[in-house]
């Protein structure tokens, strides 16, 4: 039995990403899940142009409840336990990949202690596309022979920080960080500390592929100022490397036109 | 004007990922792109699945010639820009994502230094793909806040690798390697002498959604014979770090059947 085969079964979970927003960039897989599906649950990271393609009778938001506090991923586990138990076919829809920064394998693990059959549905990671639609290459063969994608969320002056900025930094290669807009002072601080280059190019990409994507660009020592000119606002992607630096020479002839990036753009 | 609104111009090229195999993985966007583009060209990355559907006098195989080495990538530029001149919409299709390892990076500065105008179509990445369907999540909340993507096809004894396995065993995330069947004692050397611990989780995943896909798993002491029992050939991707030990308990409730990986599978 292939994947191609099967279509949404009762009593499964499916572990779907989103991609980035553009409905387009939804797998074809993904789409037919979502139009087959008896409930979908999701949060606002799919982005506006997804969810409002999904029926509300058919559809659960369990990003924020009604006090404005996040649902503990405790209580989504139970849900989609609960739901697959009654026999529906689940949809579980998270933005971009549901296995890059999605909990979907704390999700995975618990269907599986509870024996319920589940499969899980790779998506387009914003951390590719965000930047490949802005015209960043997380890779390139004169540039970048490796690429580290890491979370932005934690404080990288805590001495328990769980990711080691001086290690990504000797890479060598293009670090990408998502949900990396509020701390963005303090990863680029401790990456110069680190020893890599002040003018090491820096882009950020705010909602890739949503129709109001923005860019900044900018160095390891001016893309603070370049995102408080433009307004970024999460959720953005920031990618640091020489590869940043290539969206300059072929912007002009990149036809992904998402939002109103080239007026928005200040170089920093 | 958003992707969502356009098809194939004329005069166009499209960088377009194929996902990391399965026809189910294409984008919407991807899909629709192969079957309006006047020509593709490809090589045997996509995997037979979607190379078959491409129609024979619209399609150009770029990956080897007939002497059997493989096509330069200047020609492959030259004949980009050569047919879009020509005034055809032009789909360049790469296995997984373009900017991904994929010389998309090259393409695009190519096409735009020859005022090309040209759209990135990003796509499901194996990287990520081949680990998730074997039950692996890159990124995990107890186990890895990173993930760094490397390629295994350089040597890591030479002095001049561009690949720092010691910075990436000191990240403490997850590493995966693209292209990494031959060279997985070299590197797997590396990261022991780097100082990770030889009882760290590793799988391989070989033509990960492809009709014949196979899974290995073991430590970093034990996958080389891991691999050689199952008989692991490229392509195949390697996932080190714990996550790789997700496999293990989530498995059997596991519904993404794609080979006879569980037949084949040997513990390392």
């Amino acid at each position: 039995m292939s994947v191609s085969d099967t279509d949404a079964e009762p009593g499964t979970v499916y572990l779907v990403g989103s991609g980035p927003g553009d409905p387009d960039l939804l797998t074809v897989k993904a789409k037919r899940l979502l139009e087959a599906a008896d409930v979908v649950l999701h949060d606002k990271l799919p982005g506006p142009e997804i969810i409002e393609t999904l029926p509300e009778d058919r559809r659960e938001d369990v990003g924020k409840r009604a006090g404005g506090e996040r649902t503990p991923q405790s209580e989504i586990n139970e849900r989609l336990v609960e739901l697959a138990r009654e026999g529906n076919a689940v949809v579980r829809l998270k933005g971009g990949d549901s296995f890059v920064f999605g909990r979907g394998g704390e999700e995975a693990e618990y269907l599986a202690a509870h024996e319920v059959p589940f499969e899980v549905v790779p998506a387009v990671t914003s951390a590719i596309a965000a930047p490949a639609v802005a015209g960043i290459p997380v890779t390139h063969r004169d540039h970048a022979s490796s690429v580290s994608f890491v979370t932005g969320h934690e404080d990288p002056t805590k001495e328990e920080s769980a990711v080691d900025w001086d290690a990504l930094a000797a890479t060598g290669g293009t670090i990408v960080v998502l949900m990396g807009v509020g701390r963005l002072p303090d990863y680029t601080k401790a990456l110069l500390e680190a020893g890599m280059a002040p003018e090491t190019p820096v882009a950020l990409v705010e909602r890739g592929t949503w129709p109001g994507q923005q860019v900044a660009t900018g160095t390891l020592e001016t893309i603070v100022n370049a995102r408080d000119e433009v307004g970024i606002d999460p959720p953005a992607v920031t990618v640091i490397g020489d590869v940043a630096g290539t969206r300059e020479s072929v912007v002009e002839f990149l036809q992904n036109e998402y939002g109103t990036a080239d007026e928005d753009e200040r170089e920093g």
